[in-house]
């Protein structure tokens, strides 16, 4: 399969053919392939390309079930914050261990159906979570959303950005102002790049930047995505997102979640129990091939941080908006999903 | 006059001689020397070399003060939010004002002396504060600050690392954590590179990480400096500032402001009377040599940010701990001032 390098990007648009488990494993790991929807349907398809292969190559059912699952479980510890990862690999073991009289060419074609089903139902969802979203945008024209939750996060047009990319499409003014979301500037790098692309305007900031912004000139609204939503509402996202929770509190500006259901987790009780990815420390020592941090320090480099329920205004997923106490409306909302496989 | 050129840290210690005018103006305008003290000293420095290269080539008294006048000017407008170095400054030109009988050499006399007499006064300052400083510390060893306050902001120990050195001289167990301080990184380039010399454990994070910080493992007090304090209490110091004080006060963490008095400028009611410097957008867009955000997008890159009195749990100078109500405390601090023009 083949994906576009987000690493390169905005100084290169490059595609890179990923041939083998350990390639769609580095992909995920060194994020050239990221955010929560988009690394769950691209592992999806990525175990969809080995069947394929296994298929061509007549690699025996039990064998290619056996390297399946042995990708897919190094894909999950790869990211362990994004639940939609596991969300989709769980698809498509159901699939690979499915009772069934087919021989390995038929469950490599159902792997792939399976892929596509993810893809197209992402798209889906992303329009749905817009369309809610947008309602909650009301005449607000600035909007302050923080890594890249857009275009290249997802299989559709995004999630925090989807009620950006409608508001576009029906010429409402929309103005999106994003942290540069160190360390490895998905903000700066992505979200302005895909916004730039579909002539939105977009101001870039650094993150240390944005106090000064809500003191000054106040966005009218945050929007974040997830990448795991608790039962209690606890959600966590790109390092980074409590503060801005934090200050949108202080000010008074509405912060809300827009992620599709297959981002709640109900398993986990709060934020509490969410795993933390944290990263390689030259991520911040050494992120730009300069040596940025004095040798002796210690780095701690989290990737994700937990907003607590009580910070965040609503949760809109595509079966709607989910307003406080979000644990019933989010059991509510994961159970309502329609879709084959949600 | 030699400087330590602070953009090569922490990959290299290079020593840069500024012989002109405008090798003064462009260090500090780049950030060659910075901190709201050091800019102060070197801007002084500065003026009195200019007076011996008069002194030398024999260029009459009215000559040297037109130009150290026109150097002084370009000077402050290099770096409008600091007061620190208009402060310095106008000591310099009262030098040059004052009426006297003496010839041009012994005006350039007095401008080194006067120079002289504010680096020496600044590093005997930096050890008060840490005096008091130290006492509010108590028995947390967990410190975070944020861009540099330290050595390499001052004419000694530092304004917000002052008690954190006195903590390590009397075998205190101290730490420090520190945002990366984006741009510029003064935080993981300089701040960590200085402890790192006097042996004191610190840790660097990215300024959107100290969120997640707060959360987990919560400092015990947060130490910073200042560029410019309002006679409100009002405090206008490196972007990011503000932030770290709504993430202190929301977590019950206290939040100290160190700095001399003269950084206090009483004729700034509150903070929206002070002028917030905004710098390239290429800081942004290819900080470290590499494009970093899309072509078309506008960066937003205030130096500063101003955190009202309110968040600020006490203001300490050279002269003592100021707590709120600070209109009256810091007017008696900056009037109670002993040492000549200090």
């Amino acid at each position: 399969m083949v994906i576009l390098d987000q690493t390169r990007l905005p100084e290169e648009q490059v595609e890179l053919e990923l041939r083998t488990a350990d390639d769609l494993v580095e992909a995920i790991r060194a994020l050239r392939v990221r955010g929560a929807p988009l690394i769950g349907i691209t592992a999806a398809m990525g175990l969809a390309a080995l069947g394929r292969q296994a298929e061509r190559a007549g690699i025996p059912r039990n064998e290619l079930i056996r390297e399946a699952r042995d990708c897919a479980a190094r894909l999950m510890a790869a990211r362990p914050t994004a639940v939609n990862l596991a969300w989709a690999v769980k698809r498509l073991e159901r699939v690979l261990g499915a009772p069934t009289s087919t021989d390995s060419p038929g469950l490599a074609r159902r792997l792939a159906e399976e892929a596509e089903a993810i893809r197209s139902q992402d798209a889906r969802m992303c329009r749905r979570i817009g369309e809610h979203g947008l309602a909650l945008l009301g005449g607000g024209h600035r909007v302050l959303t923080h890594c890249n939750a857009g275009v290249l996060a997802t299989g559709g047009i995004g999630t925090a950005l989807a009620p950006v990319y409608l508001a576009r499409e029906r010429g409402m003014s929309v103005r999106v102002l994003v942290g540069e979301t160190r360390p490895l500037l998905q903000g700066s790098r992505l979200t302005a790049w895909e916004l730039g692309q579909a002539g939105i305007e977009v101001t870039v900031l650094t993150d240390g930047a944005t106090g000064a912004l809500f003191h000054l000139e106040p966005p009218d609204v945050v929007l974040v995505g997830a990448d795991r939503i608790a039962a209690n509402g606890d959600v966590a996202n790109k390092v980074g997102t409590y503060s801005l929770a934090i200050l949108a509190r202080h000010h008074g500006v509405p912060f809300y979640v827009l992620a599709p259901t297959s981002t709640v987790d109900l398993e986990a009780e709060t934020g509490g129990d969410i795993p933390i990815e944290h990263r390689a420390a030259d991520e911040v020592r050494r992120g730009f091939g300069r040596t940025t941090t004095a040798e002796h320090a210690t780095v701690w480099n989290p990737a994700f941080d937990v907003t607590p329920a009580d910070l965040v205004t609503a949760v809109v997923t595509e079966q709607g908006i989910c307003r406080p106490p979000y644990r019933s409306a989010l059991r509510d909302a994961a159970s309502s999903v329609t879709e084959p496989g949600g």
